[in-house]
């Protein structure tokens, strides 16, 4: 999608300190990090929304999940773990309409989740 | 596993607030709502984190991802959305290790999310 962000760092057009990349997934640091790590992982195709998954989209966001284990390992969060968060919607926080699932570590996460 | 609440909720031996089922995926109201709407997700296959994760696990979970537009479908959540939130490892704030989502809606949601 041409005016989306996130396709446009997919598409190498913007930078961004990627961690992680492979054939359906990308995963790079917010630029407004909420914890000592947050990364954004996202797919490489465009989904505006969870409302907006078409046949085979589950797929990809199972795909996205290992890709979460794996950033999660690479970055020694094996024991202390993780948060994945994933807003829907304005309403409940998504700024960016490409689905983007938040990974946050490295600090002690409070409830409820905002 | 035999000692595993949400096993024995999957398995009715533990009542629960019951809103979405299929083969893969139980959805039940949050006995803690943190929000009007508070449902949790999970898949019936008992996953302890998703550190766990094994070949075809992934797959569930984009069905579990289905399962939440479902719902949020059910609950007229269409236009106003919803947070889905996943604690990995006690340390993230995961009480129950069998992988669960949280789906909150009908309030404000801050950021960060805890």
């Amino acid at each position: 999608m041409q005016d989306c962000i996130f396709c446009k760092i997919v598409n190498k057009e913007v930078p961004a300190d990627v961690v992680y990349e492979d054939g359906d997934i990308l995963a790079f640091k917010d630029i407004n990090p909420q914890a000592p790590f947050h990364i954004l992982l996202i797919p490489k195709k465009h989904i505006p929304t969870f409302f907006d998954m078409e046949e085979g989209d589950g797929q990809i966001l199972g795909k996205l999940h290992e890709a979460a284990v794996q950033v999660a390992r690479d970055f020694g969060l094996t024991e202390s773990g993780f948060r994945l968060v994933s807003n829907c919607r304005a309403g409940a926080g998504q700024v960016v309409f490409h689905i983007h699932y938040h990974l946050l570590a490295g600090r002690e996460l409070n409830w409820p989740p905002g």
